[in-house]
This record gives structure tokens, sequence and C-alpha cells, in this order.
């Protein structure tokens, strides 16, 4: 539903994209890429008061760079993860920033039986939830909630991503019947943000992509929890050099070169 | 959290609520309220184009009344129930209504363990996810989000309201994990949105109630969908009789009265 339509398409002016905002969950992620290029915390927010949001922006080639991060919890000190902070953040930054793409970058567990490995980054083709299950007919298919990623087949190739279908759920952990709707969902990559940030760029007309890098194997044998928090660093480097390459890619192309 | 320390409590101006936003997730839950309040949709709408949200309002007695709900989903055609749906709604609604008050009504599943029957109306003390597991010490906190609602000791005594503890997800059945989790969070009703909107409006300090009619028992032997549909229509009167009590106690008070 994301990607659009041709004739939407032809009509997306010919022009190359300037502005670009990064949803990213924790910290942890957004850091290295803050550095990377040389954005600056906006103390002026856009964002209301009180709210824990992030954003770091600056000028990179061509580039208007956002990153916006949900920020730490305010009461509870963590990262803000999951789908109602980063779904808020998509809608309110959307809002105020008008980019022409938005994207989703972050870490994800991965299934090894359809081929991720640590480290791998992936570009998602397709994003669904898998922990929304309302059994009426219909109401299924909007709990399920897939949407197509913007399409972006000269990326794909040009970068040598690995392609594959993305799974969202509120939870970091994988119960049985989020297992059953994963496999349902054909997923590789599993997050807690991706669905909930299509959904609302859907809802705003707005392209997305999604990036996930790899730091756990959800069908390997060491403990999810433990995985994550040992990889997370290591694989935020590799996250953190594909985006530079996706963006060095974007800079000068507009929607309909990507 | 939710509700007011006593410092801010004494802080609060002693001046009448004025203005009361409902956020309402499906059509047939608010259509009876629409009527009984005699609102207006509004054409004109403070929501950004292209959203299917819906914003009645009007005056009734003393107080501006808002009845937004997410409306239907733009491609599905169905309510767009759930917590990401009613989050966004919830930030928009009150960044750009700033009402002194939000409630979240609707209808909801309940524990006949924790005494609920079929047409109860809940006041809901607390509120938390029960689908939100991360077993990261302190982002368990974070997932879980237990939130109070604005304390209203004498609503509650004067409109003589069943009493009991909210638990929110995405699906409207509920899997061993959940029911794990919502018998931690100690709760009597189930609902897909209360614990979303309540951390939205923790985060925008604005004070909230929730009102749920069970339509449904959960550990009852009836399947849940069925007993759903057979039932929403009749409990939804229910719902509209306490509602429109807990208005008319509202009209003229002030928070601190409530």
């Amino acid at each position: 539903m994301m990607a659009l339509p041709q004739d939407d398409k032809a009509a997306i002016p010919k022009r190359p994209i300037s502005n670009i905002v990064f949803i990213i969950a924790m910290q942890t992620e957004a850091s290295p890429l803050v550095d990377k290029f040389q954005l600056t915390q906006e103390s002026n927010s856009v964002f209301p008061t009180g709210v824990p949001w992030v954003r770091y922006s600056g000028k990179y080639k061509d580039l208007n760079i956002n990153i916006v991060s949900p920020g730490k919890d305010t009461v509870l000190g963590v990262d803000s993860v999951g789908t109602v902070s980063s779904s808020l953040l998509t809608y309110a930054s959307i809002q105020a920033l008008q980019p022409d793409i938005v994207i989703n970058a972050g870490t994800a567990g991965g299934f090894k039986a359809k081929g991720a490995c640590i480290g791998d980054v992936y570009l998602a083709s397709d994003v669904a939830f898998h922990d929304r299950r309302i059994p009426i007919p219909v109401f299924d298919l909007y709990g399920v909630g897939t949407r197509q990623a913007c399409s972006t087949p000269n990326l794909a190739k040009e970068l040598n991503l690995k392609i594959g279908k993305l799974s969202t759920g509120d939870s970091l952990d994988m119960c049985p019947h989020d297992e059953t709707a994963i496999i349902a969902n054909d997923a590789t990559v599993k997050d807690m943000e991706g669905a909930a940030v299509a959904y609302v760029a859907d809802l705003l007309k707005t392209p997305a992509i999604f990036l996930k890098a790899v730091t756990d194997i959800i069908d390997g044998d060491k403990p999810t929890t433990e995985e994550f928090l040992q990889n997370l660093a290591a694989v935020t480097a590799a996250l953190d050099q594909a985006v530079t390459r996706v963006v060095d890619f974007i800079s000068g192309k507009n929607l309909s070169e990507l």
C-alpha cells in the first residue's frame, strides 16, 4: 500500500530529494550516525514541551538530515522503544519537518532459516505487525497491517543490500502466537517499530524505507536478550556504514530514481 | 504516575472544567453519544489532510464536548482500533483542542473471577499494557507502562461506578502470555486502547479517566469474538448512560472536586 501507484509516481516532481528524516528508536543506534553526519541537537524543539523526543539535524552534501529519536522515558530513563512512541514521533516529525522520505533505521532480530546472519543489514520490502490478532473478518487484515516499503530497486541493487520482510511487535521476546504470525508474515527480520512507522508514513502520504541490522538470531541457540545486548554496539557499526551508503546514494537523486 | 501529586493538584486553578475530549475507538460506541449530546461533525478538521480521524463537537450545559474517533481505515474500511491509532489521535487532539480532561470511553472484556458482568461499566483506577514484554531490567517496567488514572474519588462514589484495573493490548483474543501479564496487572477489564491513551495524556500532562463497559466475559465459556459482537449494541447503551452521568457530574466542577 505504501509503494506509490504508477500514476502518483509519475506525478512526483523530478527534483532531487532534499529532506530526510531518520526515525531511530535507541540512543545507541542514533549516536554514531549523529557523529558521522556531524549533526547537532536542536535545542529549539519542534516538538511539544515535556516530550522526551530528540532531534539532531544538519547538512550533509546537498541533503538536510534529521535524526529523531523518541528519547528516554521521562520517568524510567530507558529508550522509549516500541510502536506507540515511534508512531507518535513519526507523526510529529512528518508534520513539523515535511520530509521527502522517512528512513526507519535500527537493529532487529533475524531468522537464520530465512538466511539472516548477525551483522546483516536488511532493506525491508514489506512490513507487518505480528502481535495484533483480531479474529474478525477484515479487522484481522487491519491488525496485521501489511504495507510495502517505498520501492527502491536501484538502491537495493547498487548497494547490494539483503532484502527481506520485516515483522513488528512490542515484545523483545517471541511467544508461540507471535511466531505463528511472523511465519505468516514470511518475515526475515523482526523489530519493535517498523510497521508502526509504516502506518503513520502511509497515513501522511510520505514514502518510507526500513534498514534493519541483525543483532540476534531468533531461531538460534542463544537467548535473545543476551545476544541482543552483546551485539548491539558492533552491529550498530554495520548499520552506521549501510546508512551512510544509502544517504550517499540518495544524494542528488529524486524519488523515482531510488 | 498520572495522578497529580499533591503539589500540582494544589496548583490547579479552581475554575470549572470547560473542555472535555472523549477518545472513542469505534463508530458503534461513539454514535449514541454524538446523538445524546447533540454534537455535530466538524468538517473543518483540526487534523491533517488524509487521516480518517473524525471529530464531533458541541456545547452541553456549560461544557465544550468533543468526541474524537480514529475513524475507518482508509483502505480496509474497519474502525481503526488499537494502540497506535488511539495514541496518534490522543496526541493530535490534545495538541489541537487543549482539553481540561480526556475521557477514554469504550467497550472491554471483563473477568468474572474479578467480579465483572456483561453490561458493567468500570472506572479504571490503573491502566497497563499486557503485550509489551521486554525482559531487560527497567525496560520491562517501561513495557508494562502502568499508570494511575486521574484520581476521581467523588465521581466514583457519587455515581456508584465499579472500580477496577484496566489492561491493554492490540489483540482481541488472549494468548497464554497475555493472560499471565493480565494477571500480573491485576486487571478486571481488558481493552485495546486505554494504556496508550494514558501514555500520551501523561506525556502531555493532561488528566485522563477511563470508562469501560463489559461486552464479553473473557474467563467465561463463550468465544470472545462472538460474545463481543452479540453484546456490542446493548452494552453501548449502558456505556452511553454512564458517560452521560459522568458528564452531568463533571459539569460545574473543577478537577480537584472530581
